[in-house]
């Protein structure tokens, strides 16, 4: 294969970049008043996802306002849930709400296969869109939630404090529990394939709530399922590099990417990037992990942590990013400190 | 000193004991149907924190009813704030309040000295009916929280997601969030004195968000604060061992132990305790940490987590216990089954 010229698939082929490439997660967001104006054209939230030009739209905004080295495609970990059954709403000012969630002892309805891919094909006309419009230097993220993560909203019907519905089935039903992370696992193989074949040029799995699982629970609810799907990736779109996010296990980033061959890690900001990043294996590139709240404060404190993370990332290959998304009440200029700090510092 | 001969005691001067001693943090709770009467007795939540015979009672009923190695106090973290002149109140099913918060740039009242420890006498009062009413083998445990989760409730007035008011208080007013919590260290080592006057045999700090915190963060809001209260309370009371709980640090105990000088540390049940056991000094015991949702479920899943946490602690000085507290849908056998798995496994 010829060597990747786009800074962050550079690193995520294992090669250093200096400074590191940039991109912010849920960088497309409230905080930006652009945003905000076209999410009012599109509705709510779950529309904006499923209308491919305002998607796009969302998508380019910070691109244009910034320059970021990377675009991550504007949507939802739950869609693939939706597109498996369940129905699925957003509570204003709440959050997501999936229907029916686990009653007793039964399980939601999973459809898997073909039918379910259908119904993903506004997102993957999204993600043409991006590819078709995005500048020569910027990578194009596609993402799924890993399966793990995506069982916690599917079991609960919500998000859930410690995420104990879903713990608490993974102890009283493990086979059923594991079955239903394996139709998950596959049906977020094939949309991410599905990504790629429209334009995606990296994919990033995000499992947010490795962090509240035992080491052993993580083992086999974590590491598994994620290594199944890179495994998946390899093998059906053989060099796209894939990106994985344990949140909240940054201190086992080492185990993480051994068991699952991902080409980066995310660490959260709660990890020690500098001992996440000596965790992992050589060619490992790690992704990470300003506290967004530094975003939030700005001023001498962001420029403090801005350099705390490049100094914590050594000589590792690095991609520049926080340890979680954004939120919403991060003044748009402190993002442009952070860029201004980053590009100028080395 | 002569050797102590209550077990906990005995682990806690860095022996190890076999089947180690047992205790659960929130033993004393609404699992229980004895606790349910007694706090229908009291009132609200805080009349039965503040009323010392029923506050000792419901201490006592899960010792009568399981025989644990030790007993806590019956508590709150947040009589703290309370007496150093923050309104407190508990909404029911919602949780904690503190009024008035963080309003702009305005710190809550906080006052310190001998007028705030006063009014904590109810409390020293029930550790004294405890002392005197539990059991000859049964060590009495104090508590009180760390300065770092008092502030988190102190700034936002309530339990807040990731915490963010007071990281981001911190964030921008360094010199007077370190002002506050040194108030708070202050008036929690007077208040530990006093428990340890009352008859407490050894004090828990609990740090139950320092998982939300950076490194960095973690160093000062954590590390520092915990480590004053100790040397304060090495000085002013020595002998009497000191209980650590930096929940969600349980990858980083090593640095806890050696920067506090705890002669135990409590470990959450996300933390790999065999790797936190290996990174404390010697001497130094691990407190911990089966899932509180293991317990929920109970059966099969109970008794494998039992196993692996005997295991996990391998010969270090180990007292058993949950990696957080108990929830109020366990049901009491479960409680029963653990102890009889724990105590007839070796």
């Amino acid at each position: 294969m010829t060597k990747p010229t786009k800074t962050l698939l550079r690193v995520l082929s294992g090669e250093r970049v200096d400074p590191p490439p940039v991109w912010l997660m849920r960088q497309a967001g409230r905080y930006l008043p652009e945003y905000r104006a076209t999410r009012a054209e599109a509705g709510d939230f779950l529309s904006l996802c499923y209308n491919p030009k305002l998607a796009a739209e969302v998508t380019f905004q910070p691109i244009r306002r910034y320059g970021f080295d990377a675009a991550i495609l504007f949507s939802d970990i739950l869609v693939v849930p939706f597109a498996m059954g369940q129905k699925l709403w957003f509570e204003e000012g709440e959050g997501p709400r999936l229907a029916p969630p686990l009653e007793g002892n039964t399980l939601p309805p999973r459809e898997t296969g073909a039918t379910v891919i259908e119904r993903l094909a506004p997102i993957f006309e999204t993600v043409r869109l991006l590819r078709a419009g995005l500048p020569e230097p910027v990578t194009l993220i596609g993402f799924a939630g890993a399966p793990w993560t995506i069982a916690t909203y599917v079991l609960a019907g919500r998000g859930s404090k410690d995420q104990a519905v879903a713990r608490l089935f993974a102890y009283r039903e493990p086979a059923r529990f594991r079955a239903l992370l394996q139709d998950i696992a596959a049906v977020t193989a094939d949309y991410l394939v599905g990504q790629i074949d429209a334009g995606a040029e990296t994919v990033m799995l995000f499992d947010s709530w490795a962090g509240s699982l035992t080491p052993a629970q993580a083992d086999q609810w974590v590491l598994e399922p994620n290594a199944w799907i890179v495994k998946e990736l390899n093998a059906r779109r053989p060099g796209v590099p894939v990106i994985g996010f344990p949140r909240g296990m940054g201190h086992r980033v080492g185990d993480f990417a051994r068991a699952t061959g991902v080409n980066a890690v995310s660490v959260e900001e709660s990890a020690d990037l500098a001992a996440a990043a000596a965790q992992l294996p050589a060619g490992v590139a790690v992704q990470g992990n300003v506290d967004p709240l530094a975003l939030v404060a700005g001023g001498a404190a962001l420029e403090a942590a801005v350099d705390a993370c490049l100094s914590a990332a050594g000589d590792r290959p690095h991609i520049f990013n926080l340890g979680h998304g954004i939120t919403p009440q991060v003044p748009p200029d402190h993002v442009a400190q952070l860029l201004a700090r980053l590009r100028n510092t080395r």
